[in-house]
């Protein structure tokens, strides 16, 4: 038996930096997680308690492929509280988490050999998602001037059926404002693309409100998940609010690929929306962490950062440092104890010279990452 | 925006059904559900309880991507106390339900535009996937002299890269026995097409253990879930064990596209697996609703049936009632007050003269529903 060629994605670079990591725990060393790309709080304990009783109370099979009626309802009010977008319910389709949304989102748009553009440095798994349904990711190489997000005069001429945005972008935290977003919508559908905007880290925003693209436009993909802010990744849900005229067809192709997302974490899901104390009680740990790491990165020495808008990473140029992120990484893991992502996860062309870190972890392990990164330069 | 071609999968014609039979119980009348493909039964409580008590002790985030360990190696345990087979747990992935696996399977293993065996009656989104990934079903029309199962010869000239066969098979509950499944396996090698097995109803089987292909070669893909014999359907878990040089080329794609299986479905169905006391009860139901079914279809007119080697259900040939087994569906469901699904989900070519229906709700249901639809005949 051989396997296809679409087959032949990347490996996660970050992986092997998680199972050196591993290994050193298991042999003894104490390391700090800057490496992680998740919360390291539980969901809401109300959420929890929600499926508690649910798992009492019914037999908790399939729901219907969109999603449990009153999960779409209570997130198209969210549209309302956050962004004062007056959204029909009918538009939000629950996924199994964002990830489900990309694979829906891109069959439901793209045929085999189109090309999507995407933001280089990225999160890694829109090209492989892009590359394993047969699709050409197309690297936009953003500039730093415009903080690492694509702008419309990019597009130019790249020919694309698609596009993806992020905002709060993986590994950046930078956002997009709303002319941006605008310009950016604007110059794709100039060209006939369809525009995707991942919105997992909404709710994680430090000076302003990010942007949903349903604040501009309806025609578009909006995806976003429980994940980051609601503090739910390992439960796998997701949302997608898509236009009108898409949610048939959507439809079908979700009862086929994925049946319905988890019926549990639906349940959970519901009641997190609701958790509101609790989440933000999360949200003044990373403001907290977000500034030791913007006093602690620079007095280590990692003083080529800008500060992330939202999500709960600094991305860090150090190709002052090293052309070798990878062994930078490793070097910093056994030397300092912490667990780094080297940028070539996030940016094939420039991810030798930089490095992603994360504050997702409690401030207690951020001070004291810190810390250790500081001796570690100081006696490099 | 425009839909991709690739995005015009069927629609389910049981969704109608449903969704006829929701609005006449909502009119305040009383359906018989004999179109559901689930069991009314919700998770073990050993695997409800283990779950509650998880929640309190962890922050349940992302598992890796293959799945907890522990459960990797209880489902390569179970294989011993089935199948007598000795699996090694690191061939072993699990998946964000068997809709996840099928994904993964038919992305590792086809490139765009290649042909893939599958039996028909069989499982619609077998199909409907394969469209969505640019593939191209291949309709194998089985005889009842193989009690619509596809056999060896079936494939000739077919010039296929894969083929999947499932057994006990939806909506026949017919089985494979061990030689014609090798037989097919053979076959499947000797055109270079991959063999990939759906054992997702293992366990529900009623005069002989369902042969698993891993009794027979490595050389396959086994997919299997939680949903049926563990009664956990909307939990979306379940497993799919590969070759052994095919587990990283799978991994990654896992990673990509799922990140992981849901962490609170995998600790649940890992305390599923010792459950048997429970699940067997639930196996006893099933037992004596076969039994009813086979008695009572006949007596009501329903006669040309073949008796379920597994699964719940039963398909019936009413081609000497309607050639229009959508219409028919409705009619049982207007005036007997019983839903079934149509065959048309199951086979496009025949399907318009046979109906499928489900035994997996209470024996009290089928009691009445085989009632119902002995007075609908007689007055029809």
């Amino acid at each position: 038996m051989r396997n296809s060629t679409r087959s032949g994605v990347d490996p996660f670079i970050v992986m092997d930096v998680m199972e050196a990591a591993r290994k050193a725990e298991d042999a003894g060393r104490h390391i700090i997680h800057m490496e992680v790309g998740q919360p390291g709080t539980p969901a809401p304990e109300g959420a929890r308690a929600a499926l508690a009783a649910a798992m009492g109370e019914d037999a908790m099979g399939y729901t219907v492929a969109l999603g449990l009626p009153a999960l779409r309802a209570r997130i198209a009010r969210l549209y309302g509280e956050w962004y004062g977008v007056d959204l029909d319910p009918n538009r939000v389709i629950v996924t199994s988490g964002s990830s489900g949304a990309f694979i829906l989102a891109f069959t439901a748009l793209f045929d085999t050999g189109q090309r999507v553009g995407i933001g280089a440095p990225g999160y890694p798994s829109y090209r492989q998602i892009l590359r394993a349904l047969d699709l050409v990711p197309v690297d936009i190489e953003t500039a730093e001037a415009n903080r690492l997000q694509p702008v419309a005069a990019d597009l130019e001429g790249l020919d694309l059926s698609g596009l993806m945005v992020a905002s709060p972008a993986n590994p950046t935290g930078t956002m997009l404002g709303r002319d941006d977003m605008a310009a950016l919508m604007e110059a794709a559908a100039a060209q006939g693309a369809s525009f995707i905007s991942d919105e997992i880290y909404h709710g994680i925003e430090y000076d302003s409100k990010a942007v949903s693209a349903l604040e501009i436009s309806d025609e578009a993909y909006v995806i976003n998940s429980f994940s980051k802010y609601f503090s739910m990744t390992g439960w796998r849900v997701g949302w997608m609010v898509v236009p009108e005229d898409h949610v048939r067809v959507v439809e079908r192709l979700a009862q086929n690929l994925f049946i319905c997302p988890p019926h549990a974490s639906q349940v959970a899901a519901l009641a997190a929306m609701d958790c509101t104390e609790e989440l933000e009680a999360n949200m003044d740990v990373y403001r907290v962490n977000r500034q030791l790491m913007l006093d602690g990165l620079p007095a280590a020495g990692f003083d080529r950062i800008a500060p992330p808008d939202g999500a709960f990473y600094v991305y860090a140029d150090v190709s002052h440092l090293t052309d070798d992120s990878v062994g930078f990484a490793k070097e910093i893991l056994e030397k300092a104890g912490v667990a780094v992502t080297p940028g070539l996860d996030f940016d094939p062309a420039r991810g030798g010279g930089t490095l992603r870190f994360s504050y997702a972890r409690s401030t207690e392990d951020i001070a004291e990452g810190l810390r250790r990164l500081k001796m570690f330069m100081e006696g490099r």
